[in-house]
């Protein structure tokens, strides 16, 4: 059986965030796999079907499938991370064949772009172990984009460097080195927080690009509490809080 | 009179990269300016007057305008891009007035996203103290989403950090610390060859999402040269040559 795998990049989380290539690549797909990933995310799952239904001309077949849960009784994060990863490439592969036995192009929604954080491509790849695959990437306007897009600002200074990190990184090892704006993605926990805020201005975002985003910019020193609190309220009202971030320190 | 500027992603080469909210607002305008750049980027404003065509429904004007060049004489680099700027931006409010005496909402088609290394929104800035103007942002694929999704490479390793930056600052910095991947952009020299290639991956697009599109990848000690000599014919062949790459270092 030979499949083709298109990874398209959806956006995140604004539907006409999709681009042409994208709407032209879900349409040739054989078969599109969407996946569940539990209660609190279900809105995200809810997307995906509102894309399908809005862009899809043809009948093409949508099938929906379960993601298993991250084993956290696995200590080391990376053995967990990968044990997980093959959990799924296991179901992938298995919904693939149910959806089209004798193989064809499978279409899977990603959220924003592909190669930003998101493990699918590296899914993927681990299936080119088990039956032959192509992979294609439709790239996707990333949360980054959308971020700096409603604040109407440049991530770069002028020729300038940046950096993109996590949450965990940046508590853990500070402000890196020899950059003056750095974007904060898969942080739970307002890691900014933990850096001395003198000097430095944040654009937040929450739900970038949704019906229901939240922006707050200024002085990290004179926000920082307005944003935590802002960010539990939300957190509360819906259930789950998605939110990245761009800092900057003053020339 | 009071002006919105609309500032529209479009991608980086690929007219399919454009996004449903960008056809959209480029529809909204009054008018559309699109810039003259010089017989070497003609290419481009070419894509420009391609996309307006393609995806305007009804009849917007374009106003086609010629942009300043930058004033070499000037020997401090930010007071010659400063001078630049501020050219750029009076140029642009005499095609805005021109073509809308009355105000209205214009149209500008933004290579890429316009938060990346470019200076729409510099030049924005700068009108807001001429006239009314409210800016609006529309997010558009970048040169780096074009570059992975035609490798089909994750951007970052798992939960790992990366850094944008430019061909001057790794000629002129090096490797920036702490981080495994590094993306270099306008870098017209291939200052990839400055590094000691040991243990790096290299992943490199010419025209990225464009017909002539051109790909290398391969351990950087393998492949300098092949690079150097590849994109110097292009260079040839075609007038000029955008190149864009990542960097990796092995696990
Ligand atoms: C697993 S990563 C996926 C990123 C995605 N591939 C992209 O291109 O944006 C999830 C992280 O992206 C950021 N993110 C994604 N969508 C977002 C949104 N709509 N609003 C705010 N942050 C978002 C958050 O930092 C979140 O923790
Ligand atoms: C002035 S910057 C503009 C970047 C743009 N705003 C974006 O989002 O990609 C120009 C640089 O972007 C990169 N670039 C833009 N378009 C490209 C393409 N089609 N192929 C390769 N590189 C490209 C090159 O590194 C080039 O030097």
């Amino acid at each position: 059986m030979a499949y083709t795998l298109k990874l398209v990049g959806i956006g995140s989380g604004n539907p006409k965030h999709l681009t042409l290539e994208a709407i032209e690549a879900l349409n040739s797909c054989d078969a599109i796999l969407i996946p569940h990933k539990g209660a609190d995310k279900d809105d995200l799952a809810g997307l995906r079907r509102q894309i399908c239904a809005d862009v899809l001309t043809g009948d093409t077949p949508i099938h929906e499938f379960t993601l298993p849960i991250r084993d956290e009784a696995t200590t080391d994060y990376r053995q967990r991370v990968d044990d997980w990863h093959d959990a799924i490439a296991a179901v992938w592969l298995d919904a693939m064949q149910k959806a089209l036995p004798s193989g064809g192009t499978v279409g899977f929604l990603v959220w924003g772009d592909p190669s930003l954080y998101d493990s699918t491509l590296r899914i993927a790849d681990r299936l080119t172990k088990q039956t032959r695959i192509t992979t294609q990437v439709i790239p996707g306007i990333t949360s980054i984009q959308t971020l700096t897009a409603g604040h109407a600002i440049p991530l770069n200074r002028i020729n300038g460097p940046f950096t993109i990190t996590t949450g965990r990184q940046l508590r853990d090892n500070g402000w890196p080195n020899k950059v003056d704006t750095v974007v904060v993605m898969l942080d739970g926990a307002c890691s900014f927080r933990h850096l001395d805020p003198t000097g430095i201005t944040i654009y937040w975002t929450a739900f970038a690009g949704m019906p229901n985003e939240i922006r707050r910019s200024g002085p990290l020193s004179d926000i920082t509490q307005d944003i935590i609190e802002t960010r539990a309220e939300a957190r509360k009202k819906h259930g789950w809080c998605m939110d990245i971030y761009l800092l900057r320190k003053d020339d």
